[in-house]
């Protein structure tokens, strides 16, 4: 039996500093799970001055990364830098060590995750990397694992707790985004700079990992399209609602005859989906699958605790494998299939998928204008399943709202192009896509 | 590398009909996660004339369960007879023969789990029972090993589908409980002896091996509280959302100062909760835990394809350690805490609890009533923080409704024993307990 496991641990940023705190605290917890203790032997960063809030020996301080890669007591290396470089580099130096990996880095592991999963396949070491998406929910696990019987269909995921929690203000609230956006940064749930995630980029790389372990693909980033949450309106989120549905920015992926979809966008779900009632900050990933059925996911999507003991259940996963010997590395593939046997998959261009749509014209109040907009869309094969027509602005330009049927993307933006060009129309046409019963979807 | 994994079946009714179903329709999928195909060696059942609907060779049939258990080229066991014995005492014997095994069966886990884990932990071998408790839902792997860093402290527990279902139409529709389960009988929601579902014993089962991998102690069956869904009428379930509040049937657990609370019971959450959505014949989980708050696992609760695929995933995570060596039966501790780490708890009392009570007299519509009814709460340190009084009816019984604050269950007893004996009131008080925000509980 082992006496201990030792990890080393690179970034004592946020996420670092949680993870030391449980590992710290929990001690006595882990012992009775694990047998033996986990013991940090070695934190880099580049600030050892700045108090963690956390009791360790400064003797296992140091800014020199590579001490910790290259310690021959280190079981496991622990990446929580975030970036891509040198964070790539350590892992795969790591890795060419020997050494078990865990990271919660999933703008990396999206951009660069064949590479590391390959080199950590190939040498047969275990990578983890359960706080890369959904913080404290254990969904890597659940797809890995758990769901590995499962012929996964599609996911829906909210897996950005910043905008989860803006759209939930401007809900309940009826604020505009900005005003929700300084709410979100002034309680220290968006960031000074919030590109990443309200531009939904941050969901999209979860997207990335999540469908990759669906589908036994890699899908590159650059593949998944991609709309954030700040042109999304009050006016929409009203509108939503007299229809009976609610905005949420989902990341979606879907396996039909081959080929995949993978999205971030706003999109409107029915009010009564239980995706639609997971508010604030918190994430959920609903996953669809031919056994399963239905299954949702529900916890905290961030923070350094939650993220912190995401990491810690890799820490203990691996520790687990560990203790049984040393040719366990790899006992679970690091992407749920195994390496040689992912088979490349299409992922749909947006323009080729289908999809509900609302749409949002701003035209003029004048006799014909609805006429003529719905045929411009009844050229284009697109039927309209509801209208909204509130008026009465005498002259000037008021919201004509309609529901389509399923309808091709390509479609629907042609016809906006068109719609958009003529005289009445004042403003671009607002599209938000709509999933729903006639999608043949229930998340 | 492993040629194949190979299993024997004893128990070829649903969920075994639903397992052979999977293993032989997604040989594919298995194989690219695993590297290897799980081969079906043998199934064992009395009856084997009956059709399945899945074409397997009948050479691989037999009435006789010691076959399957004594072959030496079997390496997983898979008892989804049901029923204590020889359900027992086949997987005892598996595991004698060092064999791993994998169940579904939550009586027998509830009532024979510590004589069933000892015997796999001291054999070294792993025992799969993920099928046992929610069905489709990953929930044990997460409890075993996704949360594996967490204190948890609560779990509340939409565990029988049958009952959701039932008070799902209950307060959709307004129904009484007769009609809603005569509804589910013809559904096939409901068995046609439906007690072991409606009278909360299944929930208790589900709960026992639930509270057991929270918090790391044996948890004994005749220790849960556990009153069913029959007693519960369309007029509470109307009052209930006067208050605000839906009536789920919840399996409770809770760790506070080295005591458990464990109960099944009628129980009115908040209507905005999330586990207040769950309806249908859909199963739940909410966890809170010390790190990760709160989180909720939703899925199918039953059924022979997501209990199957729970199966088939306990299949895959045991064929994944075989393969990489004998040595690794046991990685994971039967009940997630090591066997001589878990610590025996002591579970309350039902009097002990203390909750919020929502209590419903049938009283005499005459003064002064009120006024003596809260007169004996008020002796018994109870407080009110909300009445309905629905009246009118001349000299006639109506009924008096009060949500309490937080109280003590022995004095809400004592207090409703005095209530109910004085001639003004008419009918034995109904009391069902509140979980909600004062109760320091947020599910």
């Amino acid at each position: 039996m082992r006496s201990a496991v030792r990890v080393g641990i690179i970034g004592f940023g946020t996420v670092g500093s949680g993870v030391v705190k449980i590992l710290v605290e929990r001690q006595e917890l882990i012992r009775r799970r694990l047998g033996c203790p986990i013991e940090i032997a070695g934190i880099a960063d580049l600030d050892l001055k700045r108090d963690r809030g956390v009791a360790i020996s400064k003797a296992i301080l140091t800014t020199d990364a590579n001490r910790i890669i290259k310690d021959p007591e280190i079981d496991i290396v622990v990446e929580l830098m975030g970036g891509y470089d040198p964070a790539r580099r350590y892992l795969l130096d790591a890795i060419g060590d020997r050494k078990h990996v865990v990271t919660a880095n999933k703008a990396l592991l999206a951009a660069y995750g064949e590479e590391i999963f390959s080199a950590a396949d190939a040498a047969g070491v275990d990578i983890g990397f359960e706080g890369s998406v959904g913080g404290g929910i254990p969904i890597i696990r659940a797809m890995k694992e758990g769901l590995s019987a499962e012929n996964i269909t599609a996911i829906y995921g909210i897996v950005n707790g910043t905008c989860n929690y803006i759209l939930t203000r401007m809900t309940d609230e009826g604020k505009q985004f900005s005003e929700a956006l300084s709410d979100a940064q002034r309680l220290g749930y968006a960031e000074a700079d919030p590109t990443l995630d309200i531009g939904g980029a941050d969901s999209a790389h979860k997207l990335a990992i999540l469908a990759n372990l669906a589908f036994g693909t890699p899908v590159s980033i650059k593949d998944i399209y991609t709309e954030g949450v700040d042109k999304v309106t009050a006016l929409d989120i009203f509108f939503a609602e007299e229809f009976g549905y609610k905005i949420k920015l989902l990341a979606i992926a879907k396996l039909a005859d081959g080929e995949i979809e993978a999205r971030v966008h706003p999109t409107m779900i029915p009010k009564e989906y239980l995706l639609s009632k997971v508010d604030g900050v918190y994430n959920a990933i609903y996953i669809a699958g031919t056994s399963v059925g239905e299954t949702l996911f529900y916890g905290p999507g961030a923070g350094a605790i939650p993220t912190g003991a995401a990491v810690v259940s890799d820490l203990i996963d691996i520790a687990r494998n560990i203790i049984k010997g040393d040719a366990m590395g790899g006992r679970v593939p690091p992407a749920s299939f195994l390496q040689m046997s992912r088979t490349p998959l299409t992922v749909k261009r947006v323009e080729e998928i289908e999809s509900l749509y609302y749409l949002r014209f701003t035209a003029e109040d004048r006799p014909g204008v609805l006429s003529k907009i719905s045929g411009v869309l009844g050229q284009y094969q697109i039927s309209i399943s509801s209208v909204i027509q509130q008026g009465r602005k005498a002259g000037g330009a008021v919201p004509l709202v309609m529901m389509t049927h399923r309808a091709r993307e390509r479609d629907v933006q042609e016809a906006l192009r068109q719609v958009n060009q003529v005289n009445y129309v004042s403003e671009p046409t607002v599209l938000i896509r709509v999933e729903g019963p006639e999608a043949g979807e229930a998340p």
